[in-house]
């Protein structure tokens, strides 16, 4: 099965970025490097070893599904968050633990790629379909593609999933009949890698509801997987609650999102909030991948939650990356020739940037072969695009990551890039 | 795929012993709690984050076969054994790095346990033959189980694999026309789960041999997937060579080890060395699972190799492990009849104890539902053996656990257990 296992695009940009020191990289899905929490770390970890009673639960195995007290954290972490996002006042208090949002429903993984993979596991047979937006998290494409998995796109807009689309999209799958082997609705759904969409909750409903109308004719529970990796690198506007509350959610939803983006990613953990019986099933396979994910970053992420350095930690990158888009935003405006079009994210890590169509960015087009030459590097639009048999692969598009480069390099290397563009669009 | 995937016999035994404070558990392969390098890792985490230079590379993305540090530590750690194993002093020198050593083919996981899933990804499509020694761990029992492979039994001798019935095996394999569909051998070489057996280095060679000649009627290699988790926690005889050390090795063994035993489960990192192209197809699957392994984890470890503090470590649980070892072996020979085969070991957590055949010692039996009226929990030795048409399988067996219990409970547990085959054998 692994022999299909494609190489994955992204090696081979991260080994051409690794291999020339000089090459601005915005490329990378990496976080800030200045942002990363060193000291509190450190504070943290000598809090968890300081005494044998302490630090021996944490070198010791644990339960599979994850720490109790951070499944703990993490259920009371998302009902906030969700709780907020409902009515906007940061003073809002918790009513009780919503049933979406038990911690029982918490899955601790090794980030949450693990929990991505684990989950298409446990719900899909060789040859079954996931819906993705058209473009989508490279990554995911590559598990599918490894598993055996087929993907159908579904049109993004600028607030989200295009709903007549899937509409349309589910109907071509009913008349075929491959709504039997649709299985899940992956949905990035906040500052989506790679366009830094956010899909409004509005359209999530929406999303539920034309996949709750098909499933008589599936056959089987059709899941929205709600991927929120991004969801708190947030600098502009307001939260949006989560598909968990949308009525009806709780059979529906699998809701994924991750500690290493907002933490830190050399501390790896990732969670999920799955309903029965996909919790235990995942469980299950969690168990067969690793018996469960180290205990000692579950207990350095559970102090990070319980001591508020965590909160604190996020409100300083929001505002590191709020100023990084800010820049890179104010260098594409200045460099950038006025008919590339740019999707501004409101967070995460990436801008979106749209050419004509009759230009190509991909791997072998002159625009990435001259921006490589001089020395910078864009993730090509048309990795992200599914293999759809319904559309040709649009291939004139970039992502363009601000996580990782200095703001002198988003600069210099939005300028290199502009100067590229000015030539050969 | 996952939903077929099989509760865990493990997880039922781990609730019971959670939901019994009182119960003695010689079932667990937890380590000694005590000997959990609690100040250690504190120390050396405090070195990994003491500045920015040093802590942000720990706390960012790595690469994802592992950190270039970690991997060199790991292959020459392993490098040194395996020459120590060979030429019996203390002070054996390295003599270069052997092509079968190198770093280049180590990958580091999280725990082997992932490595072993992965691996099996790589390796096996549904349907498939890993050859498995009779009994063996449970849990690749239930990897197999879940991914629809199947196992066939080798039966186990003493001093490890009976290489007679291996080639009875392969015969009859080759006559049913099976043998297309083997893919691997799966060898706990070190202080076997269950049993404390250990293969001698002949005996690995003799494998390898067997697999090769049948090679020809498989129609493609047949891996010896040498599993060696328990290798350092020796406290009795000489190291063994691992089957690398075979001339001809280089292209089909496949070594997994773990820093979890010795070190620390809950920093759960694991390594293993493999050919190409296995190699190549597990880092794509890591890869797609979780980008590779925690990077703070990952420093942990290669500081305490780095420091000579993880051999000092090793050093003393091994004293520790023996200790409690020969606890175990004084009251079995004190309180089991004595008609009840030990089969003491040299290292690891286990011994296996063979009552008359016409014993059952399974879940359901009256022997394991009065020694859990009486406070002890051990592993039946049915949950260790495959689903194998070719025998039934024994069910008069059981697997002692002297890894988390104390000396005391040791004592306790095997006295109330021997008070009850007293009674029933």
């Amino acid at each position: 099965m692994g022999r299909r296992t494609a190489p994955p695009p992204i090696s081979w940009l991260m080994q051409t970025a690794l291999s020339r020191p000089q090459l601005i990289s915005l490329a990378a899905g990496f976080t800030d490097n200045a942002t990363l929490p060193v000291e509190i770390s450190r504070r943290l970890l000598n809090r968890v070893l300081r005494s044998p009673q302490t630090g021996r639960p944490a070198l010791q195995y644990g339960i599979t599904a994850g720490e109790t007290r951070l499944r703990r954290l993490t259920a009371q972490h998302l009902q906030k968050i969700d709780t907020v996002a409902a009515t906007p006042s940061s003073q809002a208090r918790r009513r009780g633990v919503a049933a979406t949002h038990s911690p029982d429903r918490v899955m601790i993984t090794g980030g949450s790629q693990q929990l991505l993979y684990m989950t298409l596991e446990a719900l899909c047979d060789e040859g079954d379909i996931v819906l993705v937006e058209d473009p989508t998290y490279f990554v995911f494409l590559s598990i599918l593609q490894s598993r055996g998995l087929r993907a159908r796109g579904v049109r993004l807009e600028r607030d989200g999933l295009d709903l007549t689309h899937l509409e349309t999209v589910l109907q071509r799958l009913d008349k075929s009949g491959e709504i039997r082997r649709v299985k899940a609705l992956y949905l990035i759904s906040y500052f989506q890698n790679p366009t830094g969409v956010t899909t409004s909750f509005e359209k999530k409903r929406g999303v539920l509801k034309l996949l709750k109308k098909i499933e008589r004719a599936a056959g089987h529970p059709i899941y929205l997987l709600e991927d929120a990796a991004y969801r708190e690198l947030r600098f502009n506007g307001p939260d949006i609650k989560s598909a968990l509350m949308v009525p009806g959610a709780a059979d529906r939803v699998i809701y994924t999102g991750t500690y290493s983006k907002p933490y830190a990613p050399g501390a790896r953990v990732g969670f999920g909030l799955l309903p029965e019986p996909l919790f235990t099933a995942v469980q299950r396979i969690k168990g067969n991948h690793d018996f469960g994910t180290a205990n000692l970053l579950q207990q350095l992420l559970a102090g990070a939650l319980e001591t508020g350095l965590y909160d604190r930690h996020v409100a300083k990158i929001e505002k590191r990356y709020g100023q990084k888009a800010r820049v890179m935003k104010q260098a594409l405006a200045e460099h950038f020739p006025p008919n590339v079009e740019i999707w501004e994210a409101g967070g995460g890590l990436y801008f979106w940037a749209r050419l004509p169509k009759n230009v190509s960015t991909g791997v072998k087009s002159r625009v990435f072969q001259t921006a490589l030459k001089n020395d910078v590097l864009y993730v090509p639009g048309e990795l992200c695009y599914a293999a759809d048999p319904a559309r040709k692969k649009p291939d004139h598009e970039m992502r363009l990551s601000f996580g990782s480069a200095s703001e002198k390099n988003i600069r210099k290397g939005i300028k290199q890039l502009g100067t590229v563009l000015r030539k050969l669009v």
